[in-house]
């Protein structure tokens, strides 16, 4: 939680933080919009240890800054102008600028630097400060950084705002399901009331009128994939192609609520009138698989373990599994889910090959997705919901939706 | 364009690039997107100087690798699950991959780094790397980077492209006009048949809907602000406040294409039946501007001094500009225009400050947008097509819209 960052500076022995607002990427941009607040604007935070955060930003978006609750200081308490007179180069005006504000605001010693940004930028801005700013060492972190860390658990209101996009989530999903049973059976396919084939394509604008409706949209799109798609995990659908009957669907569904920034992950796979041969066994290794793991799922309880756990259902049904070959082209090729907030993979892993330690706590959000993949038999399966552990460790489903596979549809 | 690239690479004495395309960022990380010829993946594009580009792709996503028409590397040409359980600290592991990979595909000596990234991540492993690789130096730029500069000129089918995007853009814009024009005036306000108000809320929602029939969606926004908002030159609006007559109105939309990423960027100021006081003189005043810049735009004239010929029009004209005063509150308080493509912002810098060089060449797309702010006044005027030079140095606008001032409304 954002509460601990002091703490989390601390035990990394950072003496400030400087959290990196470039344009063209703030709802890309994870950490930085977690420490504006979700505002939308361009600047720079800082943070000196145990200090306040203070907001520089630009003069231009000084009514969302202020909705940032923030300490501000604008962009204008420098002399940009009579920086780049006297440093014509663009990085030597920056480095100048960043000595200007450093020197100003008190940041010196050991300074984290996070945010999304060009690598070939920061790499030249980062060489450039440190030869000249000797009183301050810039560091990176890989892994466990304070403000991934801090994200990875949770605040009430956080929690209370990510059941909301469940809920809203699971809306766009019911639309599309009520849309599905509204048509007719014809040929193997799904026609609608005039007898024209339903396409993929007209799904997809459903859904996304469907998301816009809920004030959701899908900045990394939506998977509607059936047939031999649906058993390649990352395919997203033919648009063209007509919904046919019986085979599997994977229906999954990544939205970020508009006004928060927070995402929902939730996947479905749906069989429509009916399930082809085999399909409903394959769906119930999966269920099998994730309500196991859901039953496991406790404060204190590693994520390797659990997705150790999914490997061994579905291995004592015959499927391979990423334990016992990899890569995999066929089984259940991928790991079991990753936590999620403002991006929808964030850490919290849950990785087949090695423990990284990370355990479910009180405030960690992830989701639960076990797979079949059968590209060869034109199927695959996946069931996923976002889980939270709420702050008095009990287990609960932000995707309060059912796990029927079957769609029904008349003639 | 993207075949300079090996003249670029040259130009700086770069044996190879590497393009990282992290996962969660692929709309938002442009010059990924370049490199991979617009493909929705994530991976790592390798270029050795005078070779073709490599892709670095995961299995899950080997339909998108497909698309991309690069020559296809597997992740799984690299024992990953081995070097974990050599490297389980995950910096370490990636470093051990990459050393790997830099080694069989032959990378070392200087080798620029781009695409966008996590800040403290890319720090860590660059400082990782450096250590383990002697044979390898990593190289930032800062300004005028191999990706950006070859981005800066479009080929024909770039522009074309862009073309159509700004036609699109247009008839989204003409789809707003159509529907104010539809609705009546009654007490100062706009309102439907019904004899409600018309929000700007509904038009934000009407937007998006035409937006989406377009193929386009607006991953930044889109300003539509009235009255005082409109003197604000970034305040996206008021939703619950209904559309009043008279008063300035600022649309500026800047969206993507779904299928190609091209951005297009626009604003129209409207005033919905008159226009207030003051306010047609000062739409006249930025007209004036637009045109003496358009009418000055041709091959190699600088962009520096294309806003030096804007804030003379606007000085002439009372109004106050940057080379003046420096913040601004009131008058010409932003830079004439930026250049755009797969981000909307893009080099070619139009800044007051300093002339960086930059020059209007065929196949340099842009903006520009003179505009004028006067929050006190509760009003503003911005107006801006999308221009591009063409590869035969003609001037083209890419925004067929016309500049009428006032929407008549029938009472």
């Amino acid at each position: 939680m954002k509460r601990d960052i002091d703490q989390l500076m601390a035990e990394r022995q950072l003496d400030a933080i400087v959290i990196e607002g470039p344009d063209g990427l703030t709802s890309a941009n994870a950490a930085w919009r977690y420490m504006v607040n979700g505002a939308e604007l361009t600047g720079l935070v800082i943070k000196r240890r145990n200090s306040p955060e203070q907001l520089i930003y630009h003069a231009m978006e000084r009514l969302q800054a202020e909705e940032t609750g923030l300490e501000l200081v604008p962009f204008s308490r420098w002399d940009y102008p009579a920086i780049v007179k006297r440093f014509p180069d663009r990085l030597d005006a920056t480095v100048e600028l960043r000595r200007q504000m450093f020197n100003d605001l008190g940041v010196h010693g050991r300074v984290g630097v996070y945010g999304t940004m060009q690598a070939n930028e920061l790499l030249a801005l980062a060489g450039a400060l440190q030869q000249a700013l000797p009183e301050v060492q810039l560091v990176g972190e890989f892994d466990r950084d304070v403000i991934n860390e801090a994200r990875k658990t949770k605040d009430e209101a956080e929690l209370e705002r990510m059941a909301d996009v469940g809920r809203r989530t699971c809306a766009v999903v019911q639309t599309v399901v009520d849309f599905i049973r509204a048509q007719r059976a014809a040929n193997g396919q799904v026609v609608d009331a005039q007898g024209k084939p339903v396409t993929i394509g007209m799904i997809h604008a459903l859904i996304r009128q469907a998301l816009d409706r809920e004030n959701l949209e899908a900045p990394m799109g939506t998977i509607f994939a059936q047939g031999r798609d649906a058993g390649i995990p990352h395919a997203t659908g033919e648009l063209d192609a007509p919904l046919l009957l019986g085979e599997a669907i994977v229906f999954d569904i990544y939205p970020r609520d508009r006004a928060s920034g927070y995402y929902h992950d939730m996947t479905r796979t749906f069989a429509i009138g009916y399930a082809a041969p085999g399909l409903q066994e394959l769906y119930d290794d999966v269920k099998e698989s994730f309500d196991q793991v859901v039953a496991a799922l406790k404060p204190g309880v590693s994520t390797h373990g659990l997705q150790q756990r999914a490997c061994q259902v579905l291995r004592e049904r015959d499927h391979q599994t990423p334990e016992d070959t990899w890569p995999l082209e066929e089984g259940y090729i991928h790991s079991l889910g990753h936590g999620i907030g403002l991006d929808v993979h964030e850490p919290l892993a849950m990785s087949t090959f090695v423990d990284q330690g990370d355990t479910v706590e009180p405030g960690t959000v992830f989701t639960i997705e076990p797979g079949l993949y059968y590209p060869s038999r034109n199927m695959g399966v996946r069931i996923e919901d976002t889980i939270c552990c709420a702050p008095d460790g009990t287990i609960r489903s932000l995707t309060p939706f059912p796990y029927d596979l079957v769609i029904p549809i008349g003639q």
